[in-house]
């Protein structure tokens, strides 16, 4: 259904990701990433339950060797990345597929059962995100990423 | 510290794993893997906590382009993953990097902070697992694997 075998990414939601990044580069003994940014609302056009969304994050991304490990530390304001932190608290978050033509995906996969939650784009519009309603079957939450 | 950068497997913990490795295969695409056991306790030889378990569990290996996406389905014995099932419900349990000498990598993290939580050795006696307890710190249960 999605196209997709290779697993690009993990995210994992924290409250504080300079000192959680710290303990990640300690213990893979590599430097600690820089912080950045979700970028300008403006670019980043996110919308979340069907509404736009002004909410941003900091992240912090570790490229490892097979896939990228994604630490992200959201704003207050209503997002997906928010609300599994207030519910559930720090941890994974989500594991992410890179495919091509992420919107026909999201059609298609809305049709399947498993609607988009949250989309957006990067922070400099290089590529798009979308974040699938799939918990209840495959019990976790699954991302499509696609780069411009 | 752990001296490898590749993730070799994400694991999930869930209730049924016939019925949610049915709509993971449809999702990806795939057949659906066969069901595997934990196998035999005296080849396991698992410890939890300290103490010997007998612990067991059913498991499913989605062999992905990069990485292994593993189901386990845990029996009603106390073990990193009934604890996990039980305190969390479904989800993702933990992440993997495959090591060469896991039992002095086990050493020297449990004198950095993160000593392992359970342990044993692969049902055909093949190879070996280590659970740290890394959750305070990287917000996830981190396993190491050798296979021997």
């Amino acid at each position: 259904m999605i196209n997709s075998d290779a697993i690009c990414q993990i995210g994992v939601v924290v409250h504080d990701i300079e000192k959680t990044g710290q303990l990640f580069a300690d213990f893979l003994g590599v430097e600690r990433p820089e912080v950045a940014s979700s970028g300008p609302v403006e670019i980043a056009k996110a919308t979340y339950k069907g509404e736009p969304s002004n909410a941003t994050c900091k992240m912090m991304f570790f490229e490892l060797q097979n896939l990228q490990l994604e630490l992200i530390q959201p704003d207050e304001q209503p997002s997906i990345w928010r609300d599994v932190l207030d519910e559930k608290g720090e941890g994974i978050h989500h594991i992410a597929f890179q495919v091509k033509g992420a919107k026909a995906h999201m059609q298609t996969l809305a049709e399947k059962g498993y609607p988009t939650t949250m989309s957006g784009n990067y922070g400099d519009g290089s590529g798009m995100y979308a974040y699938l309603d799939t918990v209840g079957d495959l019990k976790m939450i699954i991302e499509l990423l696609e780069s411009f």
